[in-house]
C-alpha cells in the first residue's frame, strides 16, 4: 500500500469526496488529527477553488476544495456525498483497489426493491457493501476493503435493540418495536431550505416522513428480517427539533414474554463489552452525554404494567452516526485500534 | 353573584392564587385581555410585595403580588400551585360559593391509592373535581362550579386518542398505545434547578419518569380505564428538548383490527365538529403551528404495514396545557362563547 | 370614509400587500383582533392561492392569499414589501386616497443620494413620506395619510437617544454615539438562505453590514442631521444572535459636557410620559421583557469615569420595530386611541 | 522534576482543583488527550465522591472527584475554582515548588484596592502573578512558575486592540474605547439560579455589570493603564445571549488621529505573526468560527467617517478564554511547543 511514512510512523494516505457538507467537515476535523493519516485531498462539487479556512473556520485547515474528476491517489477514500451520487464513483474506486467508506444509502440495502420504494432510485442487486456497523459485524469489516456507512437514525435504533436480536440465547422474542426519535438539524445537511432556517426550526419541533423514512428497510436488514416481510411490527417516527448534533431515540419495545430487567441489563453488558463505543448506562442518557463525542449511550429506562420494554439511545448524528462511525470503520479495516483518533 | 358592570358589559371579579409561575403569569395575560372579567388580586406566596411589572414587565401589569390569606372577595378563583398545596384551599372556596378551577394534580385523580402512587400525598376519595376537558366533558362542565384543570402532557394524548375511545361506534378496539412527548421546559415551571438551567439544556434532549409520570393514571382515567388495571398496554416516555413552550406527542396505536386512514380522518373531524380549538390537520402539525395560542392540532400521520397507527399533536403547554385551558373552562362555566378572550 | 358597520362600531376595512412575510404575518394576526378594523384582503406574490392557515397555522386564519393587481377597495392599505418594491405602489394608493402605511425603506429618506448610496436604488427627492415615529412625531402623524413605518433598529436606536436630542433644554451637547445592536433573525425576513440556517445560526452571533447599514441614514435624519455631515460621530454594529424575534441595543453616548444621571433619568421620563409604549425602566431590561409586545424598554444603564453613558433598549422588532409600530400610527392616522389592539 | 515517563515521552503529572465546574471540565477533557500530560487527581469541594462520568459523561473520563487537602503530589496544578478560593491555596503550591496556573481573578490585579473596588476582597499588594497572554507576555511566562489565567471578556478585548497599544511605533493614540461584548452563558458556571434557566435564557439577551465588571481593571494594566487613572475613555457593556460558548466583542475605537485601515490590518498581521491561536481576518468573525477551538479571530471591520475603528473579535470562553488558553500557559511553561494539545 501506497503510505507516506513520517516520524516513524506509516501513514495512509486519505481524501474526501464531498469534504464540503457537515459530515465530510466532521471527517476533515477527525482525519486532521488522526496519528495514521495524512489528509490529501478534500473534493467538494459546490465549493471548489474555495477555501475550507473560508467555509469551516473551526477546522483550522488550509486546504482548498477541488473538483473530483477520477484520481485514485490515495490509499483511501471516504464519500459524503448526497444520496445516489456514490452509485457511479465507488465502483471505480473499488477496482483500482483503494479502500472505500462511502457514507451514503446507495449501497446499504440488499434488495433493489426496497432501495426503489425507500431512495426513488433504480440500482443492480450487487450494489451492495459490507454494511459497517462494527458492533455487529466487526469481524466482517476487519475483512473487506469497502464499506457503505449505516445511517444515523438507523445507528442510533439499531444499537438499541441489537441485543434483543443478535446478542440473545434465551428465547426472547420481539413482537413490536416503535421508535421515536429526535435529531439535531444537522442531519438535513448544510441547507438553504426556508423550514430549515432558524427562525422556522427555533423552539420547535416537527416530525417528518413518518413510516416511510429509507433508514427503516436498513434497520429491518441489520436486524435479520425485512421491511417487506417483517417479523415483528415496527414503527418509526422521525423529528427534527432545536438542536444542531444529536439523534435521541425512543424505543418501546414488546416481547412475547416479559423480560426480566436485571437479565435485560446484563445481556446488553455482554453484548457490547467490546464495544469501546456503546456504553450501558444505569442512568438517563441525554443529546449532552453524547454530543461532539464517537460514543453511543444505551440506557433501559422503564418497562410497563404489561413487560413492554422502553429503550433509549444517545448518539451525535454526525460522529457515531456518520463521520465518526465511518473513522472507526476505516481503523478496523487497515487493522489499528479501532478507536484511534476518536478518543 | 358580586360582579362589576363596566362600558355596559357584566365582569365576572377573578383572582389568581399562585400568580406567579409561568401557568400564572399567562393567566394573568389572558385575564387582564379578556372582555368580561376584571382581574382583581394576584397572590403568590413567594412574591409577595413584589410588582408584576418587575417579575414579568411582558405582562405590562401594575399590580403587586399579595399573600393569601383566606379572601374569598371574588367570583371566580384560579389556583396556580406546585402540587399539594390546593388541596387545603380548594374545598373552603367552595364552600364559600366561589368558582374554582384548579391548574394543580390534586383533585384529577379519582382512585386515592393512584393519587398516592403518583403524586406520593395522601388524599382522600372525595377530593376530586370534575376534570375540565371541554373536548369531552363539556355537558359537566357548564353545570359544575370547580373543575380541576387536565394536566398538559394528559391534554396532548387524551386529545389524540380520546376519538378512538369516545366517538367510536364503528368498533374500533385498542390494544396498545406508546406515547413520546417533548415537552417545553416551561413545564418544569419557574426553577432555579441546576439541570435545566440553559447552558444544561441548549441543544439538549432529555427523557425523564419514563411510565412514571403522575399523567398516566390522569389519562387512562379520561379514556375509561385505570392505570392500575389498564385495557390496553400503555407505555409514556416524557421529555424535554431545547424549547421553552410547546408539547409534542407521537402517539403509536395498535388497534385490534386494522383501520381505514380515511374512516379514521372522518371519525377525528366528526368527533372535534364543535371544538373550537382542536384542529384536525391533513398535513403534518409542529409545535410552531400552536405555540401563543390556545390550539391544539391532530394529524394522523401514518400507518404501518402492520396496522399501527402513528397520530401526532402539538399544543402550548402553557396555553391548551394549562391557562388557556383553564379559561376556556371559565367561559363555560359562567356560560358564554368557549372562545372568549381566547382567539 | 367607506367603512363596515358591525355590532354599532364602525370599522375600517384595511388590506395588506406583501402579508406572507413575517411582518405581514403579524400585520395580519394584529389586525384580525383590533376593534375597529375588517381585515379583507391579503395579497402577497410569493404565495397566490396558498391558504394563510397553511403557511402560518397559529394566526387561526381561514384566508388566502391573492394577486395584486391594483385594487383600491379598502379604507387602509399596510405594505409589508421588499426595499424598492413600493416606490411604484404607494403613489397610486395615496391618488386613490387610501391611507397607506408602508414598512419598508422606500420612503424613509429625504436625501436621494442617501438613499442610493445606502439602497442602492434611485428615487425622486419627492417620494418621502410622513416618517412614523409616534413619540416623536405625533402631531404630524395625525394629520397625515402616507406614513413610512421607522426601521427595527432605527426605532431602537431613535427611542434610546432621542430625549437627548429633542427633549433637553439644558445644553446637553451629543459628541458620540456608538451603537451595538443584536437582532433576531426574524428582521432578515423568511429567508432560505443557508447562513441564515438553523445549524449555521443556533448558538451564533455575527455582525454585518458594519458602519454601512441602511439605517444609519434614518437614524441621523430622525435626530435632526445627516449621515453625510452627521454633527457627531456615529458607529453602528448591527448583529444577528440565536433568537427569533427582538432588537437589544447597546448605545455609548459621550457628551461634551458630563451629565448627572438622575437629571438624564428626569429628562427621559418626561420626554416619554405620554408615550403607551415606551417604558423608561430603573432597572435592566432584557429582549424577554418586550418580546410579543409593543414596548420598547429604555434603560439608563451606566456611566464612565470621563462622564460616557451607556443606554439599554429592546424591543421585538417584528412589533414596536415593524407591524406593532404600524398599527400604532394607523390609530393615530384614524383618531383612535393610540394602543388599541396592541395592549 | 518528578514525573512518569510512558513510551518513551516524558509525561508531567498534573492536577486540578476545582474541577467540576465548566472550566474544570474543558481542562480535564484537554488534559486527558494531552501527549506529555499525566492527569492525576481531580479535585472538587462541591462533587467529593462523585464519578466524573455522571456529571460529564461526554469527558469519557472514569475519575473519581477527591477533596482536596494540601496534597503536592503533581508537578503541575491548575486552580479554576470561585474568585477568592485560590488566595490562601496558591502561595502554598508555589512554596512547595510546584508550577501554578490559577484561573480565577485572585491574583490578577497588581492594585489591590482595584482589586477591592472590583472583587469586594482584600488582598495583599503581592499577591500578583504573572498574566498568562501568550501573545502579549510570551518572554516572562517561559520564565514562571506561576500564571494568573485571564479572563475571558478580558482576553477578547485585549486581543483585539493590543497591537494598537504595544505593537504599534506609528504613533496611532487611543481617545475612546467602548466595548460590548455577548458571552455564551457557560460564562457565569454551572449554575443554579433561576435568571440563568433555559425558559429565562432561551431566545434571550441581557446585558448586566455595565460598567463595572471586574475585567475592566484587568484590561486596562495590561494594556499599561489604569482603571483608576485610565489615559483614555473606556467602556464596557457586557451581556449573556442565547447560547452556551463563546465570546464575541464589538470594539469601537477612537484614535487621536484617524488611521488607515490597510495599515491597521498591517500592523495587526505583523502584532500577531507568532501567534497560533490569534487569527487576523480579512472576513468577518462569527462566534461559530471559533467554538470548541483555541483560535480568538480578530476582524477590523469598518471605520467610520470621523474616523472611528470597528473591531470584531470571537473566542470560545472555556478555550482561549479560560483552560486553553491555560494549557497555552502550562505548554510555555514547561518548555514545549505552545499549541500542543491544542489543535
Amino acid at each position: 500500500m501506497s503510505t507516506s511514512v513520517s516520524g516513524g510512523l506509516k501513514k495512509y494516505s486519505v481524501s474526501i469526496i464531498g469534504a464540503s457538507g457537515y459530515s465530510g467537515a466532521e471527517l476533515t476535523r477527525l482525519l486532521l488529527r488522526h496519528p495514521m493519516v495524512e489528509l490529501q485531498e478534500l473534493y467538494a462539487f459546490s465549493q471548489v477553488g474555495n477555501h475550507v479556512s473560508d467555509l469551516y473556520p473551526a477546522l483550522g485547515c488550509n486546504k482548498v476544495y477541488k473538483q473530483y474528476s477520477g484520481e485514485t491517489g490515495s490509499d483511501i477514500y471516504f464519500l459524503a456525498l448526497p444520496h445516489g451520487e456514490a452509485l457511479q464513483l465507488v465502483p471505480s474506486l473499488v477496482q483500482a483497489g483503494k479502500m472505500v467508506i462511502d457514507l451514503s444509502g446507495d449501497f446499504r440495502l440488499k434488495n433493489p426493491n426496497e432501495h426503489q420504494e425507500f431512495y426513488k432510485q433504480v440500482k443492480s442487486p450487487d450494489a451492495v457493501m459490507t454494511y459497517g456497523m462494527p458492533e455487529l459485524f466487526r469481524d466482517t469489516i476487519v475483512k473487506t476493503k469497502a464499506i457503505s456507512n449505516p445511517g444515523c437514525y438507523a445507528s442510533s435504533i439499531i444499537l438499541g435493540v441489537a441485543p434483543l436480536f443478535l446478542g440473545n440465547d434465551d428465547g426472547l422474542k420481539v413482537r413490536a418495536i416503535n421508535c421515536t426519535s429526535t435529531s439535531g438539524i444537522s442531519g438535513a445537511g448544510r441547507s438553504s431550505k426556508t423550514e430549515l432556517s432558524f427562525s422556522e426550526m427555533s423552539e420547535n419541533v416537527r416530525a417528518y416522513k413518518v413510516g416511510i423514512h429509507q433508514h427503516i428497510p436498513e434497520i429491518m436488514q441489520a436486524l435479520g428480517t425485512s421491511a417487506t416481510d417483517p417479523s415483528f411490527d415496527f414503527s418509526f417516527t422521525p423529528m427534527i427539533g432545536s438542536l444542531v448534533r444529536g439523534i435521541y431515540s425512543i424505543l418501546n419495545i414488546q416481547l412475547e414474554q416479559p423480560a426480566n430487567r436485571a437479565e435485560l441489563q446484563g445481556l446488553y453488558h455482554r453484548f457490547y463489552q467490546q464495544a469501546p463505543f456503546v456504553r450501558v448506562r444505569d442512568t438517563m442518557t441525554e443529546v449532552k452525554h453524547v454530543v461532539h463525542t464517537n460514543y453511543c449511550d444505551v440506557h433501559i429506562a422503564g418497562m410497563t404494567k404489561n413487560g413492554s420494554l422502553t429503550i433509549v439511545t444517545a448518539l451525535d448524528n454526525l460522529l457515531k452516526g456518520a463521520a465518526g462511525q465511518a473513522i472507526q470503520n476505516m481503523n478496523l479495516m487497515v487493522g489499528i485500534n479501532e478507536a484511534t483518533g476518536l478518543l
